[in-house]
């Protein structure tokens, strides 16, 4: 017999860009964000153009992403994350992520901006929204010569863990009034003597 | 004889996206700004991955832009522009611009955003940083039935022109007090009874 309400809340293959899309499609149609997936960079060679019908693109190369997957605005403020997805169950593996998303983020956080990693582990179907500001800890250990990975154990602790659910699918602005105040509470920790 | 002084701000055959890429990098070096292009949005149909060598995009077409070309952060504020070059000599034709793309900036301005077009008269080599809040208006008129252009004398009157330089090439951040002074203007006179 069929099982709705168990059934109701599964990935049903989805990636996790499909269900960011979805989230940011229900914010966007609600007046809640404007945050839109970026077009994936392409290095174009040649175009055919051929009469009467549209141009054609005959060969082209993936280049690197430069920045991050998403940004956009949400309640006056500049938001930028990048979303991955890991089949380990243990761990998550920092060579998923390149030194000039780093450097971005880096960047979006000296700015004023809200940066953050939103992590899929896709054989849990567990999601997190770990803020740049624990994540970057754990990637200056890397570079240090530490581990290359950060724990299941640590991102649960460092991240705010996401119920998937049906509209939106992933509601990962729920998580940022939190991460905010963190930092606010940080920063102001740090300017005492 | 070689004139350096009266070339030396010319715009040498460089594309606004030249331009305004070679600003941002500027900003961005500098730390005043992180605003970068999008990419291109394309439908990828075919991809050959030959044996030792990159995957190849064998066949894709242009998409039409759903979002404007740039967007950043700059002193904690979300920056969202359209850049627009016309050879016209008197007037910006709104053909140039995009339903998707005007329904994009409103989004962006509800969210308090800063949304603008950066548009170039090539045959003038004249620049201006024109707002969402001016812009709108004079869509409007042509949604109304009235003219699908906007006179250069109107845009003169509405925008922020930019002299082009050297460091950065346009400096266009440097509109942006103007306008964000003008909009509390405008809103705190809309409150006034
Ligand atoms: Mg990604
Ligand atoms: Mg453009």
């Amino acid at each position: 017999t069929a099982k709705p309400s168990s059934m109701s809340f599964s990935n049903r293959g989805k990636t996790l860009e499909d269900e960011l899309n979805d989230s940011n499609e229900y914010y966007n149609s609600r007046g809640i964000a404007v945050i839109h997936k970026k077009p994936v960079p392409i290095q174009i060679v040649n175009v055919r153009y051929p009469a009467r019908s549209a141009a054609v693109i005959t060969e082209a190369y993936f280049k690197t992403a430069s920045t991050t997957d998403y940004n956009g605005i949400w309640q006056g403020k500049y938001v930028d994350f990048e979303a991955k997805e890991t089949k380990n169950k243990t761990s998550f593996p920092l060579q998923n992520i390149h030194d000039h998303q780093v450097e971005h983020m880096s960047q979006i956080h000296a700015q004023g901006g809200i940066a953050f990693l939103i992590i899929r582990f896709s054989m849990l179907d567990r999601y997190f929204v770990l803020p740049f500001e624990k994540f970057i800890v754990k990637w200056t250990r890397m570079i240090n010569g530490g581990r290359k990975s950060i724990t299941l154990l640590e991102i649960e602790e460092l991240s705010v863990e996401l119920q998937p659910g049906y509209h939106p699918r992933l509601d990962y602005l729920r998580a940022l009034p939190d991460i905010i105040e963190q930092l606010t509470v940080e920063r102001t920790e740090r300017q005492e003597p």
